[in-house]
């Protein structure tokens, strides 16, 4: 018997006929022949509120009482989607992250899956239940409550499709699927029938909200097929498998992230390696360094620029004071008013007119390129935040 | 080392100032000495939203889904109540029920705690935290989420005070204590210094709303002492136990019941022990019947009256229509439009006089009294429903 999981985000579950609609998809499914477990996000802003009213009683919660709050939200919409199944006579279970077999690190607000055990889930399916999972978190192995992290939920349905040999894994989310640049900034943006797992990545990576990346790298992983789909239509969106890709469209999209810092270290007194040791001292304290390049040496000196997320400074910047004296840097400066543009596609590196492509459209709309990088699949601009919109939509009417 | 378990009710959580004050009571606890475990209810009216949140999606939602939809409420007031304490500077911990190894049978909405494994609890204490535990649930052997019902909180925390052979535990909620009647409605009510299990349990069965009936038999099978405060003040309140009540005031309490209904089973043809096999067949359905009478033999019939909650007299009806012809009545009414005004203390049955004063307090006020029972420490009246409060503060007033 074929096996589907679908994941709902929190638009899709986000009051009582968002909740209907999902539960008609599963029994729909389940009416085609499937198996199905069904893995739901918290509903609408519940994650946020139940934040901000945790920050009203500490500025800085700890991550275990943050997972144990936040662990709820999606216990009660897997609850309520249960309930909805069973309104119209679907056989339903809802399971929490521990009662469904995810088992995870003790890494609070980022725990990563380390095995799932599929007995319960089996089990339920066995009994031909919908099995309803409450995305987003799992169990340490001292029995604590953890969560995924953002996006989290994207990432427990894959897994769950894994476990389980899922013959798909549908994500129901906002959007009719993945397209090209964002729909709602670019007019011409065209809707991906297929990508490949590389180039969804680097979409992804690149701040692309339709998927979150671990869940892309897991489903690689285990090659399980993906699919993105509207909850609203139903309408086939985006499938994401292996060996798409390589043909057709060379670029595959254009994406904006605006959750970036510029990160400068002035004035560095200047020796061979010394932005490679600075790169490993960032990476040894997990920051994620996207972009870095180092000024012309002036003097005896040079500045050091590198961006990364914008919550990552404060950490960065206290790595960096205290390694201040190995540095001798002046001055250490941010700026978060940056924004990054990326085109992804296939066999951008060798395609000197690609580039050349990109630089065009940025300069007939009179946008500074403050920094660049190039990689396999991506190729990435640094500018102000008051030009990206301009940026993507110039890029993209370039490309398609 | 001294151990308090202390419970904070729906309203003393509700928002982050009253979480504050919750925290700061155990906080103080600890710094007198205790090892301190909170069991908390769903914040203000979290319980009932989430109710209505399931109803909006099905009239009648399974008891799984709805235990594992609620149990949510505790489980974000606990985590909370966590984060406040470590904020005071205190460190803590939350627990579910099922982390808290609380075991109960599986009747869903209404499970009963069969055992507690004390594990967690003992090794969180013992490395000084104060723990707190999300009330009102528990896990089934077969690893699904339970609740205890409502009120069920009050048990929770009896039950852990038991398991861990607590000294005292302290039942905080927005009422300074137990009082001889109502303060809100009766200007003179006086609060209880202390009272006996049985009279408490007695107030408690008569509509009381300070406690939880199942609670209090608890606490009196395990000898606990029970003390009722307010979390707005951390006062002393009443104290609730053995060996209390047989000497002092005579009637401790006056107590008004509105969840009441009489059924009248109308011109049954008479035979000996028709009432009792009446009661008989209404008992082995569950339905909790409080007084029964049977009027006076008219023409070789008699009528039949007994008193119900009113969420049980549906299912009366259906025992009785199904079972019509043994009884050959003519005719079965209800009546909703009564309440239950009782008077509680020790060796009421064997005190004429102080049913005298109740009946020439009811009289006094022109107020009909439909039925009556006395037991061994309770009094109780049937009047109609717009007499009720008039009748408690009359009764007060002719007792204290």
């Amino acid at each position: 018997m074929a096996l589907m999981v679908q994941k709902f985000g929190g638009s899709s579950v986000r009051n009582a006929s968002c909740l209907r609609r999902a539960a008609q998809i599963a029994a729909q499914a389940q009416a085609q022949g499937y198996q199905v477990v069904a893995v739901v996000s918290a509903q609408g802003d519940t994650t946020d509120e139940l934040l901000a009213r945790a920050h009203q009683l500490s500025p800085r919660a700890s991550g275990r009482e943050l997972d144990m709050l936040l662990s709820a939200g999606e216990q009660m919409s897997a609850a309520l989607m249960a309930i909805a199944l069973q309104q119209m006579g679907c056989s339903a279970v809802s399971l929490t992250g521990w009662q469904a077999g995810l088992f995870t690190d003790g890494a609070y607000s980022r725990a990563r899956i380390r095995s799932i055990d599929t007995e319960r889930m089996e089990s339920e399916l066995a009994r031909s239940r919908i099995v309803v999972v409450a995305g987003f978190q799992g169990i340490s192995r001292s029995r604590n409550i953890t969560t995924l992290g953002r996006g989290g939920s994207d990432t427990s349905a894959v897994a769950i499709a894994a476990a389980l040999r899922a013959d798909v894994c549908r994500i129901y989310t906002d959007v009719d699927g993945v397209y090209t640049a964002d729909p709602r900034k670019v007019a011409g943006a065209r809707l991906l029938k297929e990508i490949g797992f590389e180039e969804m990545l680097e979409l992804a990576g690149m701040g692309a909200q339709v998927l979150h990346v671990r869940s892309v790298e897991l489903a690689r992983k285990y090659s399980i097929p993906l699919e993105v789909r509207s909850s609203m239509t139903d309408a086939p969106g985006t499938c994401i498998k292996e060996g798409v890709g390589m043909k057709g469209m060379l670029i595959k999209g254009v994406a904006k992230d605006e959750d970036v810092a510029v990160v400068s270290v002035r004035k560095v007194k200047d020796r061979p390696g010394i932005s490679l040791s600075l790169l490993r001292m960032l990476t040894q304290h997990e920051i994620h360094v996207g972009i870095i390049l180092q000024s012309v040496r002036r003097k005896g000196t040079r500045d050091i620029l590198c961006t990364m997320p914008q919550a990552q400074v404060p950490q960065a910047q206290c790595v960096l004071a205290e390694h201040a004296s190995d540095f001798s840097a002046e001055e250490i400066s941010v700026d978060t008013d940056v924004a990054k543009v990326s085109v992804v596609g296939a066999g951008l590196q060798s395609n000197a007119a690609a580039a050349a492509q990109l630089f065009q459209a940025l300069y007939e709309q009179q946008i500074a390129i403050q920094m660049m990088s190039c990689a396999a699949m991506k190729m990435s601009v640094i500018i102000r935040k008051q030009d990206a919109d301009r940026a993507v939509a110039a890029i993209h009417q370039a490309f398609f």
